[in-house]
């Protein structure tokens, strides 16, 4: 441990390609599918380019479509346990409407996520203000790759809904799936803080 | 909602006097409750500054008595959701030592809360890498003034134990409590994503 300067500002900056790649996209998402595809390309291209772990996420405004902000896992480039891609979209999209409540004015905003939210997501999805979720692949199927989801409520589904927010599992799963599986193949790093047991993601 | 540039950055930044306040602080806490006594003081100053929710927290060196690294609550002046003191106080501790993971070289870091976490932070404790968590207030002490806690399992304190994560609780509790009571007397406000039932917080 180097013990360094205190800083006193974290910056959870987006990586450049998906900088890029957002821009370039600065349009509706019709449908669920649609949604949930982007976020999974968002997983596959983070693989691509080395810049944390095959995770994906994104705000939109659902009755839109209209992207609000994407995430990615950016954990071990910026050296930052908590940057997981669901709270990399959710803190990114609150900077994009100026309010730390996703459903301010009445807006419904969903969060879609390539893979289903850990313990800490999950917690973190109540205070964002989203209106509902959407989750590719399982938690279990990170698991299976070695990546732990953490201790979470046996029915998170069930709270969740039991605080209004909708949850759709299984969407596009089995696509969601094969990207963690590509991670696992292709050497990607299963980081864990203890370097023991199973690694932590998402 | 106003339809903004999409950002690509999210910094979490420390208030200006938590950042004059830590420099002038370059000393070691020799004991558990010196450090509880320094977030419960994070607490109270992060109200009198109006910068935030009553909640303060911290990263020691276990060993030495180190500060890696304060936190406070900066939902409101950040606009962003996931800025709970604990998360605060991880980031810019692995920022500080350069790494997402707090263990790293076998270094065990404590994590110092004037208040128990919520469901969010707690689930972010395992993947920060810190060994220990000492909590001051209790959950229901947050909720007593309208905070939520969250969908916490029901065993929390066992599940980090299994986790190799200590617990201890109730350290300097009163003092704890009488910082959130204050902050209630002083109209200080429960916010709340939605708006309706329970507000969340620390």
């Amino acid at each position: 441990m180097t013990p360094s300067k205190r800083p006193d500002e974290v910056v959870l900056r987006l990586p450049q390609w998906l900088r890029q790649f957002a821009i370039d996209r600065q349009v509706r998402f019709d449908t669920r599918e649609a949604r949930m595809q982007f976020v999974i390309d968002l997983a596959r291209r983070n693989i691509e380019h080395k810049t944390g772990g095959p995770f994906g996420a994104a705000v939109f405004e659902a009755g839109s479509g209209r992207l609000l902000a994407p995430g990615v896992n950016l954990v071990e480039p910026l050296n930052c346990s908590i940057a997981h891609a669901e709270m990399v979209a959710i803190a990114m999209a609150q900077q994009a409407i100026g309010s730390y409540d996703l459903g301010a004015g009445g807006v419904f905003c969903e969060l879609v996520t390539s893979t289903e939210p850990c313990a800490m997501c999950l917690g973190a999805i109540p205070w964002s203000g989203v209106r509902r979720v959407l989750c590719g692949a399982r938690g279990e199927d990170a698991c299976a790759i070695g990546f732990d989801e953490g201790a979470k409520p046996g029915d998170w589904v069930g709270a969740l809904r039991d605080r209004g927010i909708e949850v759709v599992r299984d969407l596009c799963r089995d696509e969601a799936r094969a990207v963690l599986q590509h991670y696992l193949t292709a050497g990607g790093r299963i980081y864990n803080a203890r370097g023991e047991g199973p690694g932590t993601g998402e």
